[in-house]
């Protein structure tokens, strides 16, 4: 078997996200699959570095697979994006070392949250970002960030109720830019609960607008109860952005 | 009668171009004086500087129109925005000199066109692109710009057979920009004749396949008959940047 590593980049407003789910094959994971089985006449797991969900783009996916019979990346490349939609895309495609897993080996992944401040300069940009309309106080959602960054258990900002494996992560950083008509959140962490990075946002959002305190970060960490987080944030501001390994 | 200039962003896409016709109303300028009718409950006619084609974007169009009674250029930018859909946004509104016209008072206008080598690498732009397959040689079509510069009569390149009026136009530059992924041809003129930027792009397309001279472009202007001219390149591809006054 050899093992290849692929960096994909994927528009996912028409997508049920990453992840295979039973019948419903309208996934990434699944397109990418169903092209390799095409291909190889083999069925062939796609297993990606972050799982992302409905409505979520990639700038940075990574994804690894393994093939019984080994072909050139090159080959493999032209194949797959010959025949994904135009709303899918392969930048690169490589062999990796026997023991590479995407998701398992991957050491830092960096998620963009964008947030609109006027939807006629996001023209062309509009299915990346989420129009938000209001004025939010970045100065006060930076202060929130302090108490969020670094090792806790974001059991509060987890969206699974039934997650049984430890909610503790380590978020290296949140940064927060301000431009004329848009506010980007970027998130680098080495892994993210479902919908952490959007639970974090919509409650920074929050923050932002004066409805809640940017120094309760830490009681809400403690508290370790979804119901006392912000709302998940629309899908359609996020975006993985890169994954590194060591 | 108090005279305003906006300026527009737009993805063409789905409309039928710039300019109203007839009963079709899937037209920016309809969309546009439709809404400034309801503001105002008057008629109101927007001018545009560009007449874009179906399909054809624009990230700089200059538009101007009267009212007959004041009001704020800040209350008529958020009206408009408002009730425009997502795809079309009004950058600026400002009060313009009372004898000012968007198309007639224009020196300048930039086009641009994008190719893509690559369409895996433009997921998120893919509709502002034209893939293309194959491999062009840039540098002929380099030389080919040459012959096209300059005051010339323009019209092999014209796509409207009937055109009464003259079809002489300055062509001040077409700067053609290759990078891994891309080919960009930036066209700027005094004015522009129907489809003549598209026509440009699909004769320089075969300039680049090798199927046409470089050094032909001075008899094909002379030829002054569109039959001899490449084909119309796709509307997707192209995008009005800009427009200049003096």
């Amino acid at each position: 078997m050899t093992n290849y590593r692929m960096l994909i980049q994927y528009d996912g407003t028409r997508y049920n996200g990453w992840q295979k789910q039973g019948d419903t094959d309208n996934t990434i994971q699944q397109k990418l699959e169903t092209i390799l089985a095409r291909m190889t006449g083999e069925q062939v797991d796609v297993h990606g570095a972050g799982r992302t969900d409905a409505g979520v783009h990639a700038r940075g996916q990574v994804a690894q697979f393994r093939l019984s019979e080994e072909r050139s990346p090159k080959e493999i490349l032209a194949y797959i994006n010959e025949y994904l939609p135009d709303d899918i895309g392969v930048l690169s495609v490589d062999i990796a070392g026997p023991r590479f897993h995407s998701r398992f080996n991957a050491t830092r992944k960096i998620y963009l949250y964008r947030i609109g401040k006027n939807k006629a300069a996001h023209v062309f940009d509009r299915k990346y970002i989420y129009e938000y309309r209001g004025v939010l106080d970045t100065a006060a959602m930076k202060v929130a960030t302090i108490q969020l960054r670094g090792e806790h258990d974001f059991r509060s900002f987890c969206g699974n109720p039934r997650m049984r494996k430890s909610t503790v992560r380590n978020l290296y950083a949140i940064h927060i830019r301000e431009t004329e008509d848009e506010i980007d959140l970027e998130f680098i962490g080495e892994g993210f609960l479902q919908y952490m990075v959007r639970i974090l946002v919509g409650t920074l959002i929050e923050v932002g607008e004066g409805r809640r305190d940017p120094l309760s970060m830490d009681a809400l960490l403690e508290a370790r109860d979804r119901t006392m987080a912000g709302p998940t944030a629309p899908a359609c501001g996020l975006t993985l952005m890169q994954v590194d390994y060591n």
